[in-house]
């Protein structure tokens, strides 16, 4: 999906939502353990459920690497259930040297057919540049995280200039590719910076995490970092996923992304 | 594995030779191809031939999720096949906030048994503690990596101290584990750096990639890095997995893993 098809989205349905799949096996509803692939099935109620409040869908590796081979079958298929009028995230937050980045690539983008997929930026240009290379997809490379240990060195002065390291992850890393095919992770926890960020990257989309259970507000970070473009994917997942771990955990999830949604079109 | 077993496997098998399996399918001998498992073939192979030159495996994940599911598969089976008397790695680089992090450890230590993972750090402590709090697994933390990209940020030098990034992470991170079940990742390739990380941190194991492909030495990473424990796993892939292209490709393999055990007699 490019830039201008993500954008219309985004204006036609008045939601700038991305729900993330972060499907944690032992949170499911008793009830979906008597189905072949529980979490395929929770995840396609999940979609079913919140297809009409969002735009974006947000698989996090983790939680199906977690569940071996098995866990993998419940990611392709849950990738290839999610309808092409969604812009679709691998994050997996990978990186490593230019030929290994390929694999990953090749995995993420070819194996399987997402969208984009979010990098880990310390390994420098070689780690990130493959990603970029491939036509038609996204590279969305961590700038700011939502996490406490965000902390640790991403706000580490340098001595030429005194910015935060950060900063200068976002600056170097804007010249390696275009608002076309790279967008940025900014938590939604720091939104001090929000405005900030916004400043120095005028027109990239930004992947927001850190809403809901991380303490993050959808108007905070809209005030703050919304762009002409709406530049804006709100993340939400738990907050969605288990608002309720009954029977009726779908209806509750359509509920909490409605409401996310409802929140969103104030601002579009 | 722990690090009193670790070190007494290296020097009674005077090698600290580390065998990175980066199995590029793409790369493979052509007779494997009528084999059901191609990949998993290749690297039984490979391991049957250098299993008396090494002490570790290193697994690239990004090889194995190149190929989907089958290569998820291929990548379980090599695992199991690698003997108890060898340590293992899932070169994995990865890396996310608290509850992710600890999905991935559920992945690389209790799906699958790895005896390590390698970690990136950008995301700080939350991201790196949860694979420290899995009992007898280790953390390979990057610190200095081997690549060209390297020098975009891990050079950085902050404000407080004119300390570069890379020495500020592998300071912050040492402090998070201890050398029984934290490692670092140093490459090969900035042996200028070497002797004074190993000033830095006298204790700890590092994984030295960036030998052989990439340009470094086996004697300048262990006459600047070794300590009196030895200290230093030396990974190798490409050079020997390739070392021949034809039906001799495990007997090529065998030959450079001799070799390069050879030059690490000297230093033992």
């Amino acid at each position: 999906m490019n830039r201008q098809e993500l954008i219309q989205h985004i204006r036609e349905k008045k939601s700038y939502l991305c729900v993330g799949l972060d499907t944690d096996k032992q949170k499911l509803p008793a009830h979906l353990f008597s189905e072949e692939d529980p979490v395929f099935a929770f995840n396609r109620a999940i979609i079913d459920a919140t297809l009409d409040h969002c735009v974006a869908y947000k698989i996090n590796t983790a939680f199906y690497e977690a569940n071996g081979l098995a866990g993998w079958q419940s990611m392709q298929r849950t990738l290839e259930y999610i309808p092409k009028t969604h812009f679709t995230i691998a994050d997996a937050k990978r990186g490593d040297i230019g030929n290994t980045s390929t694999q990953y690539a090749k995995a993420f983008f070819e194996a399987m057919n997402f969208d984009s997929i979010t990098v880990a930026p310390y390994m420098g240009r070689d780690s990130v540049k493959p990603f970029l290379d491939f036509e038609g997809k996204w590279t969305i490379v961590l700038g700011l995280t939502s996490n406490e240990g965000a902390f640790d060195f991403q706000f580490l002065k340098n001595e030429t200039d005194g910015k935060e390291l950060y900063k200068q992850v976002l600056t170097t890393v804007s010249h390696w590719g275009s608002p076309q095919n790279l967008m940025f992770v900014v938590g939604a926890t720091k939104t001090e910076q929000l405005a900030e960020v916004r400043a120095m990257l005028p027109d990239h989309f930004f992947l927001v995490p850190g809403v809901g259970a991380q303490g993050g507000s959808i108007q905070e970070v809209s005030i703050q970092a919304m762009n002409q473009d709406v530049g804006l994917l709100i993340n939400a997942s738990r907050q969605i996923l288990f608002a309720s771990s009954g029977t009726d955990f779908a209806e509750a999830a359509a509920m909490q992304a409605r409401m996310m949604q409802d929140a969103m079109k104030l601002f579009l």
